[in-house]
């Protein structure tokens, strides 16, 4: 950490400084100008608030210097992690993983006869939600168990990977027979009881960036599933809220390179929350692709004028077909394979 | 629901929206002008999405007429909701409330000094976190059941009602014994399994906007409260994230008067984390009461620069006892007093 | 400015920004801790970009301590500008001053009446645009010459002081004999020809803040008018872009305090563009005042329905009589009158 | 316009919402629900602003439904816009074009050097700033003239096309001889005066998207320039404000297949502005081109490090060269080439 003392700092209140940089255990080294007396903290106390340090009498500006995280920054595994899974498909590797599916799973049919177009297509995970977090009460909630037995069934059968939401610790245990992936969503972020949670499992997970959420309390949120044990961890990018209306929330493509830089961990693109219209889905998973980013996550549905919840922005299935064979020309760019 | 079809919308398009609509149970209007047809659908069906009009063929905007909640809007109560607590303080009426304390209850000491400061100065609500939310995994997390016992040891001597974070569905049942409000932070706004658990119980509650939920969906948090059966629920606006960085958030004061004219729920100001500035807090929290508030949340400590959270945006008690002597001028300007 | 070295850095690459640090003319102070080295920089050069720094090879961070801005800061005028009229009127002192008027000058018997009206009330200022800027080429675009010569009129019979809106280079000779106050739009708060014009002229000037101008941006663009001469300057809060859309945009009241803390210059402040919507414009004027601005500037018509601007946000005349006794009551808590 | 009266709006309420709406030649078409009444308003009047309906009394919410603008709408020229240049050059058809060059002309021997590096690599217009946009009074402000000469002088040596920014309008006149395209700023996307003037002269224009403005503020802008008889216009996506901090901006990859939609004019991404980091460039440059950009406008200089301007977003010609080459392999997945 640096603190900036104001011009007309005292030397009581450097001392009064220095000596609460000393208590969170920085050593600090003192610069004195001209104009104004700079005190650099150095060492490695992770959890203090600049804050606190801003507000102090006779300091003109603190400024953090090291990451707030460790475990998940890209020194900690700077070859990158490679999340390999029982069939063999990794993700961070060469190649660009796709999910795709429903946004819920709805039925027996519909589920079945979505997970074949989209491995037909070349997906190697479906995507179907079980438990759906939904603004209003009066939405459709989600099949639950039920819904996850579908998945583990189509997935058994077709050889595509399951991953699906969780939103509740309690849902956790329920859910770890079914899936391969869990899923936390961007409203869960921040729900660090539930991050500490999944920390303790031993199951591949994805986090989602919320919606409002600076790149570094993403990773800051993945720290807390890492620093449990957990470390077969994805990020996923899926737009952030903006001033901008015409899409439902401004898909932040500069976040996938971002985060490749600042950590090791996997980088999935969702465009389909990202946008939140069809008709722009496919633009926005290409430049994805493009930025560099580790997989897709996208949705598909057979008949989506009839889904229950996001049918505006899933793709018809023959879309997701045309889709593919783009991303197959445009991830040699980046020196990448479509898997 | 409106649906305006573009001007080149065939019949059969044209036909194909009504269907959609009927089948969500709209009586549907039709008004061809010499340009476009417009589609105005007319009945109470509460769940549907206009994002999956807006992407049909033929379509050139949709838009939602009626509000997605229902209990939450001021037409189900047009007097206002007012909250009475044993002790005949009220909420929503004449009086505006101030609630204060510290961020988290750090000792016995601690939470007795600032109890009694606050009291002092005329506050009727005591805060304090046994459960706390950090972005870091490495920061203090609270004194957990320790801390409500405190609180409720304290609120018993002072005559003091308590509020204090609830985080998690875990917590709920163990809280009620000790806290006469919960309080369900910003980045638990949408943790809707949350939400459904609190409208399940009869303690009030205090809703906090998240930091980029707009004001209805503020709104719709709190239908899935009151849909349970929860009636004594306030709202609380706390700053909102916007690209402006010398403060921790923007406070959205304007939400003060907005809520009160969508909704008939009480609106408590949260200067605190709104600026995230000590030397700000007083400006907004004056804000606030000529605004219209019902009431104030303020972070007080008896010794911020120690504080194991939130010291920068706590206030020293001289502070706050200053404060409130301007508030008690200000209040009789929107025809209300502080308790 | 402090540059913090990555771990790796490498001893050739730390010679290398420091180099660069002198460049600009700074002495470079090195720090060497058993982490990484931080430099700070000593001195104080204005114009430079820290981003320049951010990028090169072996930094992990840089970050400016000084403000790049002198004329408007605090320190330059450590008692605050106050700005004194021919008749007396001052902006800055003791007393809150209040600008009222229609958003455009529409003819000689709407600006007459409005005026007799918002003095009446107890402005001190008329407000009225002659030149508009509007989004769309099709909307009324003001009255021009004709406009300013009507305001003066008023001016001269009723003894208000007259402000109005200089929207390019070309306007300013024309429009100085015709009003006491120009003022400088928001969508014009980085045109920095125009600014740099307005510095050399001698007349008070009003800036106001762009919608998605920080804090900080707003100073420099104080400092492009300072810099020239022109030190009757006022700066004024109007509202912000967020992603709230219930409000056309989100009025930052905290930027009241923050801008009186950082600079001297007086802060005012527009609800009615704050939150364009004539139903809350009374609420943000009196969370203004309590806030502590030094002024308000406030559209009132004699009959919004029929504006040809801004009809939404104007009060009514009997509307802005009732607020000026409200703020009257709370003008007092923050130890100031209303004029 | 669709004006949705409230369930409690009185008959009188109505009639006099009815009458607003034909004074501004609507054809008004009632439809009476059980609930409410909504009124349909069917015509083409342009210039109206619904907040002034939001406001009045009954009314429960108001809605456009037909774009502000009409020049500048997709429907206008169905085909879209291609802008073809003397040397055969073509903008907004096959090819993709790619424009790059310094912030700043900073000397003969710079603009030269980068020109040919440029040129090399498959550019085929030139960038470069003569008067520069600077946030700050005391930063570098551009050559002028003859920085407009140097730019004229390697465009006729090197065959390169030469497009620099107009910030003021006595500079129109000036720049005509010396440009090919005159660029207008983010920071005057709404300076509406300049737009006046040059929808007057006959010289292709670039208008780049401010940093708060919405997409449907772009077009109106547009339609400033497009309604003054100059149609050969393209727009340019160049990053807009959130709360992010780690990216200068953040750049609106969505905005280009929006645009495509709603507009004929060719779009143009600039991403050395969208991330404001030379290390993120080429990825946001390869997410341009998947998304279905039109052109591109790249920042690069001989020596970054020394530049007078934006040194940290500029490439190296040596990453500019190898970016070009990726540009080739995505451009075919849109069915498009790199000129």
């Amino acid at each position: 950490m640096i603190v900036a003392m104001s011009e007309k700092a005292t030397e009581e209140q450097i001392q009064h400084v220095i000596e609460r940089m000393m208590d969170l255990g920085f050593n600090v080294h003192k610069t004195t100008g001209a104009i104004q007396t700079v005190l650099a903290g150095v060492g490695m106390p992770v959890a203090f608030d600049v804050k606190d340090f801003e507000v102090m009498d006779g300091v003109a500006e603190a400024v953090r210097i090291t990451s707030p995280y460790k475990l998940a920054g890209r020194k900690f595994r700077p070859e990158g992690t490679v999340i390999t899974f029982p069939n063999g498909v990794t993700v961070g590797g060469d190649k660009v993983v796709v999910m795709a599916g429903p946004c819920s799973v709805e039925s027996r049919e519909q589920i079945f006869t979505v997970a074949m177009q989209v491995k037909d297509a070349g997906a190697q995970f479906l995507r179907g939600g079980a438990f759906k977090p939904r603004s209003s009460p009066y939405s459709f909630q989600g099949m639950g168990l039920d819904g996850l037995k579908l998945l583990r069934e189509v997935g058994d059968e077709t050889g595509l990977l399951i991953i699906s939401e969780v939103m509740e610790i309690s849902q956790i245990e329920a859910m770890l027979p079914y899936v391969d992936v869990l899923q936390i969503g961007a409203r869960n972020m921040q729900n660090f009881n539930l991050l500490r949670e999944i920390g303790q499992v031993r199951k591949p997970t994805m986090l989602k960036r919320g919606m409002c959420a600076t790149i570094e309390e993403l990773l800051l949120s993945a720290e807390y599933i890492l620093s449990g044990g957990n470390y077969e961890l994805m990020l996923c990018e899926r737009g952030i809220r903006t001033f901008e209306t015409y899409t439902r929330n401004t898909m932040d493509i500069s976040a996938i390179p971002v985060v490749k830089t600042l950590s090791h961990l996997p980088m999935i693109a969702d465009p389909s929350h990202g946008v939140g219209r069809r008709d722009k889905v496919p633009a926005m998973a290409r430049a994805s692709v493009a930025a560099g980013c580790d997989g897709l996550i996208i949705e598909v549905h057979p008949n989506p004028e009839k889904a229950t919840s996001d049918g505006a922005q899933s793709l018809y299935p023959e879309q997701f077909t045309k889709l593919m064979g783009q991303l197959r020309m445009i991830a040699p760019a980046v020196e990448r394979s479509i898997a």
